[in-house]
This record gives structure tokens, C-alpha cells and sequence, in this order.
């Protein structure tokens, strides 16, 4: 996949054996990555601003990269892992600002995993990578073709699920969260879908005292989660 | 100011009267914007795609429209308005996304005001707006020259400081939030300065399990307003 922007770039660049290709800019003169790629020994292309605009849709600053797509993990080798009371699951997230931070979020909360569905869901692409603040590589992001097939899954081995729903839900600061717990969050504009919503053994609802019924997806994965992980550090 | 983008369009044609002017693209198409126009009685001018794309700087879905700025409000009022038991305050915030979806916050949260300095921070523009999703009207944004002198004035109300900071601060749940209380949301990068920082009450952190050191500021500031408010409501 092609990721853009110098931020990103200075960190790619400290382990230079991921990229496949660097194209800059041609009147590119930020030291700093110059004389990293320099050190790196990469072949770079050059191009024109109208070259550049065109690959990567807008907000480059100058240089693109070319790296290997992101290789999603298996779900069994998650639940195998021992190493995973806490799984986060988006359903259908749209914006791909919010499934960034939300990783950053996972990663400081010290979670491991994230599922994501394969279709009608952002996948991991260079906004995501850049939102994530270099978290990415600390993440395992599973993804699935049925996110309610992976719910089942995640109860046989023995994890409690939990979603968010404004009706028929209790305070989440009422719910006791300790064990194996799964935590759902819903897309942007729809929430959670009912058939996942109906696979919850847990609805919780953040609430809300203005005119608004909902927080920013990422804003509320952040509460939520760290009410799940509250007691458990 | 100049706004975008068709959702904030359908939300402002709802009370036209506060529209200045309205630009179409040529072609514009999406009818239910065109018949809330039609209804609206405004004058439109149509512009070409590039103009358009030059007078919004990108995304503006074939739609502009000119409102009023939008009008700060005076700390005195908000302090003398016994409305504002819990009053966020950002120090230098950069990202408009991150200010829309702190206001979105508030709002949800039954906070009523939002301090923001004058200089190097982000002010309330269309993206702004966007994020807040229609919770930006029912805020008090309040302007000031110098955030010190305004948290003196708060602690002359009878107002506690907290603030975010790595360093010397206690786990953030381990705090009495009872009583009115002023929080502050550091920069994106730098985090809260040290002059306001030396005048905080209380210093506290989010825990951090990873190898980030920190949140996504609206994550952040999403779990401190939660916090805060806890037991209140």
C-alpha cells in the first residue's frame, strides 16, 4: 500500500527494510528525510506536485511510500494467544480517523487485538497507519468475513460480549467487566447492527445529558474501554 | 465564515435566516439540499468545480455556504452563570477534528463551556463544525488573550484546575472531582504548557500500558470529562 506524509515517513525510515518504493517530490528539501533515505540506500523516484496529488489524493508533503499491505491476523491464533482478556471489535466503521485513533487507544490501554469485518468497513490504509501514531505494529487487526460467526467463536472460548445500544441497555459503569471481555463498537452513523446487537450478552450505554444521542466513535471506544480495563491494571 | 459539505448544509437550511450567501456547483444535484433551498428563498450563485475546490481548499461536496462567525462569548458571563459546574478549557489545540469532537463531548456530557486561547489554537471554522455535528450551537466558546490570567479568574470563582501531564500527576481516577471544577486539554505534541501546568490543582494521567505515552486529545479528553462527571449526574 502507498502511505504519504513526513511523519510516517521518518518512521518507516528507521527500519528501511519495509519499503519498496520512495517516490519524492521534485523540489522535496526536508533534511532530516533526506538523509534518511540517504542512509537507507532506496531508489527514489522523482515526480511533479500534479504527479504526486494525483497518487495519493491530497495531503502528501512531498513523499509517498510504497510498503507491503498490512497482513491481517487469524482470529484463532487470538484466541489461542492467552494473551487477550480484552478484544476490541469495530462493526463497520466508516472513518478511517476513528479506527487510527482507536488503535492508539487499544495499544495504550494495552490491548493486543482488534477484528475488524472484511467488507463495508475502512481497512487499514495510510490514514489509518498515520492516525495510529506508530501504534500499528503493536497491534494484531484480525479480519472476518462475519462478524457474528466470530462472536460465537469468542463465547466458546469463554469471553463475555459487550455493546453498545441507546435502548434496552444499562449504565456502562454498572456492568462488572472482569474475565474475557469483548467490546463492540458500532459504526459512525448506525451503531451496532441488531443481529450483533441481539449476539451481546451485555447492551451498555454511555450516558448522555445534552441534545446529541451519540459521541464520536472513537471518542466512546475510549471511554469505554478504559472502563473495561478500570480495574483489571 | 465559509462552511461545506452537505450535512452541514441540510442542518444550517433548516433556520435559513442565518445564511449569508449560498454557492452551488454547476451541476449539483443532491434534491433534498436543492428543495430546502427553494424553500429558503436565498439568492444562489453557481461556480465550477475547480472555483469551488479553490474557495473551500477541497472537500466541499458541491456546496458552500457564508455564515455569520461565529461570536465568542466573555468568561465573565459564564462565570457569573451558575450553569457551569464543569467548565474545558484547551491549551493550544491544533486539529480542528480534535476541537469538533471535544465540543461533540461536552455537549453529550451536559458541559456547557469551552475556553479556548486566542493565538495558536485552532478557532471555530467549517471543519470544526462538521466534527461538533450539531452541538456547537447549543456551546459556550469562550476567546481569552492569556489562559493563566484566565484560571486565575476561575480559581477566584471557586474553581479547581486539573491538567493532564506525564509527569508528577496521580492516576487520574484517583482524584475528588466534587465541587466546580476547570479541566484542561493539552496540545496535540506538546501537551500542556509549563506555565499553565504550574497553575493546576491537581496533575493527572491516564494510565498507559503500551509504548505510546499518549491518546488521540479528543480520546483523552473524552475519558477526563467522563471521569469528572461521574458521580454527578
Amino acid at each position: 500500500m502507498d502511505v504519504f506524509g513526513r511523519n510516517v515517513a521518518k518512521d518507516l525510515l528507521k527500519n528501511p527494510e519495509k519499503i519498496k518504493k520512495i517516490i519524492l517530490q521534485d523540489n522535496f528539501s526536508d533534511k532530516d528525510i533526506i538523509s534518511l533515505i540517504e542512509k537507507s540506500n532506496l531508489r527514489v523516484e522523482y515526480r511533479s506536485k500534479r504527479e504526486m496529488d494525483d497518487l495519493s489524493g491530497g495531503v502528501h508533503q512531498g513523499i509517498i511510500l510504497t510498503i507491503p499491505d498490512y497482513q491481517y491476523k487469524d482470529l484463532n491464533s487470538i484466541i489461542n494467544s492467552n494473551n487477550d482478556d480484552v478484544i476490541v471489535i469495530l462493526d463497520h466503521l466508516e472513518d478511517p480517523h476513528n479506527f487510527g485513533a482507536i488503535i492508539r487507544t487499544c495499544e495504550a490501554a494495552g490491548i493486543h487485538s482488534i477484528i475488524i469485518p472484511k467488507d463495508r468497513q475502512v481497512q487499514v490504509n495510510s490514514t489509518v497507519m498515520k492516525t495510529s501514531a506508530g501504534t500499528l505494529d503493536s497491534m494484531n487487526i484480525v479480519s472476518v468475513s462475519n462478524i457474528v460467526n466470530s462472536l460465537e467463536q469468542l463465547k466458546k472460548a469463554g469471553y463475555w460480549i459487550v455493546g453498545t445500544a441507546l435502548e434496552n441497555s444499562v449504565d456502562y459503569r454498572e456492568v462488572d467487566y472482569s474475565g474475557k471481555i469483548a467490546i463492540i463498537i458500532g459504526n459512525e452513523g448506525s451503531g451496532i447492527s441488531q443481529l450483533v446487537s441481539r449476539n451481546c450478552d451485555f447492551l451498555v450505554k454511555i450516558p448522555m445529558y445534552g441534545t446529541t444521542n451519540s459521541l464520536n466513535a472513537s471518542v466512546a471506544a475510549g471511554i469505554m474501554i478504559y472502563e473495561v480495563i478500570r480495574n483489571r491494571k
